[in-house]
């Protein structure tokens, strides 16, 4: 299924004058204000957020997966899911595909339909924290870190060949996310897994091609319980600098301990040149893979004010790989991805409006108080209409939700698919 | 499979001289200080704790699962894996069933298996977390939460067919676990589901017979990511005392916030004489259902102080439904619980060795050195003596591990069951 | 010194025509949703939120305290400084009083004084957490908790002479926040120390006059490290239902383990009609006392979601004593708490505009998306035009912060006080 | 008051019999494990751990302090009772000086005592966490990391001050604790923070002597609130290495978030050869400096682990400066430091009981219930005589606590000072 241009701007009807003159408001009051608001819609307008292929179906807990209905049961109808997504926000103009769950079988057509629907091949995912059906040798004990070299050799060798399929799709980097860690005090030796990690990613590194990137994952625990190999980003940072230059920090919201200030954990990286890409979710507990923006909003506002900075002012930093990872385990995927979305919108409009200037002077001043007014004036704003704007511009829908539900996409997609199609991944 | 009396003995062979040794020193040093060895080792020997069903399987997490060989198919053959750990350490007469995954088919053959097993039927436990596949409403938004009157009724009328189950094989109380709860702000009115919550379990506890318990167990999170409806002890302890008195609360050693003082909580409880049940495992991030003690051993020595000290001291508080919860994503299902039954007895022997009447000097003399060195001497202590003579007077092994292995309990159990054998449960 | 309505009506020129504007289109755009503008602006106008006699002076550290200038020296100056916060924005109607640090020494000049400036005076506040100069015992080791008699006693005493001191100025309620605890395993014994506070509390109850509440504050660590009496919302709601009636709970927002539901606290307090009390501030690691909405704005929001469905849905509970407990260790206090009061008025007037019959109706249909929408297109509401013109309504400044650095206050009261004047408290 | 060799005799006396009958049992037991019990306690003879001048008053809280009785009043008085300790233990043989709190006024005269009593002068300590009296401008907004050029010169000079104390004292070591951070959201710059830390690191560095090291400890929070410059071993790693290699990460029990897997880290460092320094205590809940081993003890043991691996295993990491950093709140520091040293000292010999052959060919073979078991039974072995015999051998107490209050030390130091003497520092 897909969605038109017209059916969009049929429905954009009854909310497009509304937003005209939420627009002109919001636009004459920050123009007041001295902010450059076409600037903020362009780059508004430019910010393309991947999309994972198997955050297309419903997640799960260990405790069980409740079904949800008209799942993607393969990877066009997944690249046909994202393309409702960037039909009605042009925002989600990228995917991430997950090997081994979405191996192409036919590239050319695969590639073809992407480009139909306006879709890019972002990073390339690789998965050794599964045995697949035909595995040769098991990761229960470890992959790249494995003490066995066998094991950390089909590790390698898989990473290899995901960098291969996404060569032929036009990927331009490969995110480790290394599972690879000990559940029990005395399980592995912390060095002997370290210099393993170290060793196996360098062998991947070897290969990249040379306007590729490798992204390196950190997390702190789960599936492993007492230790995980790349722990946090220190390490990461430590494992990308032995790698080389094309060998980045990939920083997952959900993956920090308890309180971290992961804003400063961005802003130390992008000054070392060294983040490179970006996993977008939202957590209370652990890595609960929640809805962008749905549990610390303010945070994550925090955290795009990083990388505005970042971007305006560590030029040696490349550009990031954005990405939602999220795991849907109750509402209907496409409806949850288009709330987070906006909620990366929202919050990169947001910190759009900080005044630099203002801010840095207040901050040579100490004048905490003024610092902080500094934020959230921003922060408060309403920037929706800045948003839809942006969408509406590209010809997307005002209010995706509501757009999406009134074409019936998920009924249309239940029809097309079965009810109880399943998709690959988690 | 069985382990008879004959080939423990035989393997103890080599070890009792050595063993002999050990405890006649541990038992002459610990006399020396006014120690009541012979008091200690018969409470070691009466304490008994269940093995849940669904623990004698491979474990996963939600990243997936890795095999384990010759699990137990059936309920009889859970039945016999735990006769294998009851031979070996006489400590785990127990089961705990879980329902719908482990019905009886054939009630008295179970009855009679496991009474030659010596094995009692613990508390029952209900499951209306997931749903089951001939389910006529799904759980996916709560159970006995829910806000819809026939799936609140769905859930009330299993945890009564649990209940009938249990009577028919022995069992005495009936824990339930509510994973209902919200994974996001605005999903479900909190006191909208306390309420509903409230009304189910009084419906439940209106069928319990006479002489049962109904365990109430919180957690704060997960499978739920936002909000748990019973997400603390204090919920728990409210809902029991507004159930009635056979209603108590069932303290989870993982389903705790970061740092908590669980041991406080457990005294509180049995103050107000209602901690009814306990589920053994350790964690260092949530609820990682790891093997007791491998963590953080010392807290599990605290715990145990307060354990003892409210079995002596609140005679309103009932006898405790003490189970082990952990979950084997790695290791043997059996050696990882012959490791926890270690570890809970280890703790019980030393929280045994604290001197009550000098600690409470202590105490009221604010001599908080003291205080820490009464506890400190009961707990640097080695009594694996003492743990090992319990099991020896009872027939069982000096050394579980070594017997099981030395015994090839698992290549036995992979040729009668084969090895892709996979248990039910989570 | 006192701001007086001329100096602000003069500052409010500049920016009356701005709020003009900006009411009128967020008040257009509501009615046209179907919010009652003028309802939401009343109930701001009445709220009003209690400053703690000890907030006026700079907060510290136990590595140290940067002084601040200007401070009030006494408690007249410090009732004089509330004085210039409820002159700006007409919110901080009422004075909550510390003791020993603020025992007036003329009752009758003090309720002239706060009467002349429209300031109550809201629960009164115990201290048994520090050794007075004059202490004939030490609360070293305890106070309503102590292992000794007298030490119990004096703690009670003090805590009547409390009542009697608020009796004389009007107050209606004691706060009672205990440290009782123990920094190390074994230190106290956690029943005796339950049961005394127990038996504390009941004793201080028995002295409260009829139309008083007693407020029992919980927090779980700081300065007590290993364990503290009242660790939770549980233990003071057991210890509240102890007392009787006129006992509540106290809810201090920086007083929970990481990562804990808060409002689902508050939530449940409200519907058993015994949360009292509500502390605000903000932190991001344990009890950091920083200004109200710094760090989570949402989690603020989701809080006030519960307080004001609590307050049109639990007749049972009381109207609450609402106060900010920051520390000002860094930003001159008053331009601090003029911070706090702002976000407190935000997050209530953006829980005012949910619309509580569209939650319900999404709730039971368990549309959690619509359910997120709701919350968020409240949350989103650019709220600061209703907040601004309430204040303007009762006479109050348009910005408080820019009225208060334009009338030069804190200069003047440096002139008037002298640089280094230092306030009693922490 | 010193304590001399003939006390320690005479008290030992009544024990000794008793020792050398635990001490040949636990040697016999372990030499026929194939330990070297010798081995064992030439190593626990060597270490030594320095004791830091501010932890012999009573330490507080922000809340408040309790006074102790008979604390040293100066310099000399500390290093006294540096010798009480190390008379005890003959494993205290190193002071850690905190400039200014305690500036020699006589260098030869504090040199002469020190070296009178076996002390040796360890890493000395800068503060820039609080203002002197004296101090030109203030720290209030930071110092290394201060945007104001003047201020971090007064920073980098002070930090240079102590390393010209230290060198007269015959220290090879500069400790830099920086508090620097921000309280609130965008207070500071992260970028401009972390540069300027790095620079002044540098500036300090350049004028370090050549067989000096310079020690940069991390921590997350706490004296600010929001963000900490060097909040990680990540960022304190990437300063040692910017600076050279003298320059070394200094780890702190009590400075990381919740779960953090301190052990990792402390054998990352190792194997990157930039572990310098190591700061014991325990915590529960933040930096609690409590007593080492107090609240987790097998964490203790898991770090000394890789310590013990390290010290093996990576001969390009120095030998480590070890210190005490904890606060005696509650308890006589001296006896309190009696027991931080027995608790350091047992984990040390536990640690050393592994047999790292036996574990590295579990690990080999992925049989992680044999690696732990080679744990708990290193763990769960009673040193306690092999510590005490350590002790005997070069004269110092069986049983330290019970000497030193047998010779009633406390009292006589009260005689000596006075009761109401205070220790300068926290």
């Amino acid at each position: 299924m897909r969605i038109n241009q017209n059916q969009i701007q049929e429905n954009n009807k009854t909310s497009i004058k509304t937003l005209e003159e939420q627009f002109n408001y919001t636009s004459n009051t920050l123009n007041n204000k001295g902010v450059d608001v076409n600037a903020i819609i362009k780059k508004l307008q430019n910010l393309q957020i991947a999309i994972p292929s198997w955050a297309l179906g419903a997640g799960g807990t260990r405790f069980g997966r409740f079904s949800f209905f008209g799942e993607p049961k393969n990877l066009e109808q997944k690249i046909e899911d994202i393309g409702i997504l960037n039909a009605l926000t042009h925002s989600a103009g990228a995917v991430s595909l997950h090997i081994p769950w979405d191996i192409p079988e036919d590239y050319n057509g695969i590639k073809t339909l992407a480009n139909s629907l306006n879709i890019k091949f972002d990073a390339v995912n690789s998965n050794t924290f599964q045995d697949q059906n035909n595995a040769a040798l098991s990761y229960k004990f470890g992959s790249l870190s494995n003490t066995s070299k066998d094991i950390r050799q089909q590790a390698i060798q898989h990473n290899i060949d995901v960098i291969n399929i996404g060569k032929k799709l036009g990927s331009k980097s490969l995110t480790v996310w290394l599972a690879d860690g000990a559940s029990f005090p005395g399980q592995n030796n912390f060095q002997t897994a370290l210099i393993n990690t170290e060793n196996s990613l360098k062998e991947i590194y070897a290969t990249l091609p040379k306007d590729w990137k490798m992204l390196i994952e950190y997390k702190p625990f789960e599936p492993n319980f007492y230790s995980t190999v790349i722990q946090d980003w220190g390490t990461s940072f430590m494992l990308a600098t032995a790698c080389g230059d094309k060998a980045y920090s990939l920083v997952d919201l959900g993956h920090h301990l308890p309180n971290c200030n992961i804003e400063q954990i961005v802003s130390t990286l992008m000054y070392k040149g060294k983040l490179g890409g970006f996993h977008f979710n939202d957590s209370k507990y652990g890595d609960d893979d929640l809805t962008v923006g749905s549990i610390k909003p303010y945070t994550l506002f925090l955290i795009f004010n990083e990388l505005v900075y970042g971007m305006e002012n560590n030029p040696n930093n490349p550009d990031l790989e954005w990405m939602i990872d999220a795991s849907h385990n109750l509402k209907d995927p496409l409806e949850d991805l288009l709330q987070s979305l906006e909620a990366i919108q929202e919050a990169f409009a947001k910190a759009l409006l900080i005044d630099q200037n203002k801010l840095k002077n207040a901050q040579l001043n100490n004048d905490i108080v003024t610092c902080q007014e500094i934020l959230h004036d921003a922060y408060r704003t309403d920037v929706r209409p800045l948003v839809a704007k942006a969408r509406l511009n590209l010809g997307g829908a005002i209010n995706p939700i509501e757009t999406y539900r009134a074409l019936n996409v998920r009924n249309q997609l239940i029809k097309e698919r079965g009810k109880y199609s399943i998709a690959t991944g988690l």
